[in-house]
């Protein structure tokens, strides 16, 4: 009897050590799972990911031939190593930093051997007890320096690996002479070596599937300036849809992640400050000229985040039960405030399209005249009105809705500005007249003319009511 | 004559080459003062800027003693250099930072070495021709699999520096391995310098005037606090200001930049990410826990940059002249606006010092009552008046203005929320009760009792209009 229930009891642990087992393996299981779906959807989200692995792997397959190779490696022995080392502190994802990164090496390198060598001559000439203290202080002086120019905000931003490199290079120089007495032949060979790891790079990462910063900053910012647009084309709608019925409808999840894709670009100023930095450094490619004006690119981010706060003010509105709304105010701004909105969106859309495909934004200007024009019916719908509201707390929502609209249509106004400065200065096509653009584009009301002419062609006049200037637009278009 | 003209030649080539090299030298003058300028400024603007440069240098000079003495020179050999290499690439700003580069170098390296050693071993057995061949392998695979686990967010944010000292260290010791015949050797002594490099650092910049990442993101959050209030506590008298005399007076320079402080605010969201992440590797100091909750100051900061998009909305009314403005609608309103902004004003600037002091934020309570309830003053004095606006445009700047103090007055209440909980999981010390808050504090119109008790103390009883949660404080000041 002692024995069988021994037998439970080892049966009972057993089981329960197989149970445990099969837990941590289950366990593991699903987190490899979980690893391989992460892998998988990062690998997705953006293909070039894999591409610039692949890339890395190959440049520090590359270098590692020149320890393989007799001939290769007796010319440079030890010193080969920083070949690799430069090859994996330089790769990055971009030509841009690439090349940013190895300029700044190569040249810091090479100006703190220099140094590195007249500082060692220098204190050598200072006797034996002399030169470690007078080395010493070498080293202590361009260290303090050197890192107090880092906190220069121009140096920050361009030359703070160089200016690190120089300190690593000027102390292991000076500082290694004191015993290696080649010191010409080191600071040759490290300087040759680290030449040789940044121009691997450079090739390779140029010339196998490129990834452009430039181009990149250019798509993101056409992106940013997409994502408004979808939210103000479908705001009006999604407004007034919500208090027509008096309560809210359930807005499918889809249209709301489009409405709220926006968000991104509240927080979008540091990607697109780096990206314009190394934009910078990059060559002439595709379809960008050597000084393409990058900085322009960051004014244009600028106002389309200062849109974007304005934006978000509105979001909020779409967000809070509106039932009380005041039916004859709302009347009253309901066609020029949807207007606004989606002619808006309609115009940043044509913006963004304009640079994306490089052609002068001329296209997105009936759209902003559209949505002025909406904004001057609201001004006279409202002004000189009486209102027979009796209770005004009703008005605020949709009053502020309306006023943050305005605002809307003069940061639009802006970009258009801003985006015109750039299509300038970057030389854009100039934008073919698209038949396309007169049907979606709603014929101005009251305040335009539509006029067909003899040969064939349409001509649409819009006068802008704009007391300041006006401006006459003829979009021709071929029928 | 010749000669006289030859000499004036002469002349006058001399003194316009006298002209430009004075003109060099007081180009080079300027550009030098303006250098000292800038370098001044920099310097005072964060003394410890020049202090962490010093450090740097007093790091450097000790760790370069290693090769000036002969007995730890020996030890070493010309691996020694790594030293001096960690000292440069790890020396950080903040001690977080410089706590999270070296444990991931050591780490780093202790892991990759051993691998490297592994990999090379095994290639060792497939002889003669097969080693490159297979080493060349491994390499490729790891970079290839390294460089694209730092895409992966929380790698990329935490481990980066760790995983591209890991393929640096494994190429090296596993490329090396195959001529140097002492690879363990050279392991070794790459750790053991790494590790001195690191602790040199880590003791140089925990003891001699520490920065803490940890500190600087709790005075952050603080500080952009107190910007915002100092806008709201602002906005009120400026916006009626303006509009009451009927043109826009001008704003004394100082006015306007402490009112445009908050504008800073917007952007900061990755400068308190990476002092977040950093703080998470400090240890215990000053007034900071080991586990001190640094991801709620996130929290509180995001909600921070929310209220501040409001507020970058109100900032535009402050600048748009509003002499249209209607007065009857106005006079309801400017009263309660005025509060509601200058109460929630001075409850996140209770908040910003019960942060700085870690105090509970008990003391902004009754401030947030006090601008609830003239939130809903405002609602009860719109609601249900008759309007006789003639002009419903003219309602709307005000409305505005009068809606997104109410969202604002939300937020206030959600920072408050946050910063509960914060003092709550940081166990922040009960705020005493101060007679000074008193006197600032205006008494609650109509909504709170304030009654001298028979011993002499003040008992204020501020009831909470919102009609979900009757809430009642009790503020007790020895008078």
């Amino acid at each position: 009897k002692k024995k069988e229930s021994e037998m439970q009891l080892s049966i009972g642990i057993l089981s329960c050590l197989c149970g445990r087992f099969k837990a941590l393996i289950g366990k593991s299981k699903a987190k490899v799972l979980e690893l391989a779906k992460n892998t998988k959807k990062i690998g997705k989200d953006d293909p070039r990911r894999v591409i610039h692995s692949l890339k890395v792997g190959l440049a520090l397959t590359l270098v590692s031939l020149f320890y393989y190779t007799r001939p290769l490696y007796d010319g440079f022995g030890i010193a080969a190593i920083w070949a690799v080392l430069t090859v994996v502190l330089v790769f990055e994802f971009s030509v841009g930093a690439t090349l940013s990164k190895s300029l700044n090496r190569s040249v810091a390198t090479l100006m703190a051997g220099a140094l590195g060598i007249g500082a060692q001559q220098i204190a050598s000439f200072s006797g034996e007890k002399g030169e470690p203290f007078l080395l010493g202080t070498f080293v202590f002086l361009t260290a303090v320096a050197s890192t107090f120019s880092r906190f220069f905000p121009r140096i920050k931003a361009r030359y703070d690996y160089g200016v690190l490199i120089f300190i690593l290079t000027f102390s292991m120089v000076s500082v290694s002479g004191y015993h290696v007495e080649k010191i010409l032949k080191l600071a040759n060979q490290r300087l040759s070596t680290v030449l040789i790891g940044g121009a691997t790079c450079i090739v390779i990462s140029i010339f196998i599937c490129p990834v452009w910063a430039g181009e990149d900053l250019h798509n993101l910012v056409a992106h940013n300036l997409e994502k408004l647009a979808s939210f103000l084309e479908g705001f009006g709608d999604e407004y007034f849809r919500i208090s027509e019925s008096g309560e809210i409808q359930v807005v499918s999840k889809e249209d709301k992640s489009t409405l709220q894709a926006y968000k991104s670009v509240l927080n979008s100023k540091t990607t697109e400050e780096s990206l314009a930095n190394f934009a910078s450094w990059e060559p002439w490619h595709g379809r960008f000229r050597f000084r393409h004006p990058w900085k322009q690119y960051l004014t244009i981010a600028t106002l389309i985040r200062q849109c974007a706060y304005r934006v978000e003010a509105l979001n909020n509105y779409t967000n809070t039960n509106q039932s009380k709304a005041q039916p004859e105010f709302r009347r009253k701004i309901q066609d020029p405030c949807t207007k606004m909105s989606s002619e808006s969106g309609k115009a940043l859309k044509a913006l963004a399209s304009a640079i994306k495909e490089m052609k002068q934004p001329s296209l997105a200007s009936p759209y902003l005249a559209n949505s002025k024009t909406a904004m001057n019916d609201l001004r006279t719908s409202l002004k000189g009105a009486l209102s027979n509201a009796t209770d005004l707390l009703e008005i605020i929502p949709d009053a502020t809705v309306a006023s943050i609209l305005v605002e809307t249509v003069t940061f639009v106004e802006k970009i258009l500005e801003a985006v015109k400065e750039l299509s300038d200065s970057a030389n854009f096509k100039p934008a073919e007249p698209l038949a396309i653009s007169m049907e979606k584009q709603p014929a101005p009301r009251n305040r335009g003319t539509v006029k067909p002419t003899s040969d064939g062609d349409i001509v649409i006049t819009i006068h802008e009511i704009s007391p300041t200037r006006a401006e006459t637009q003829n979009v021709q278009a071929t029928s």
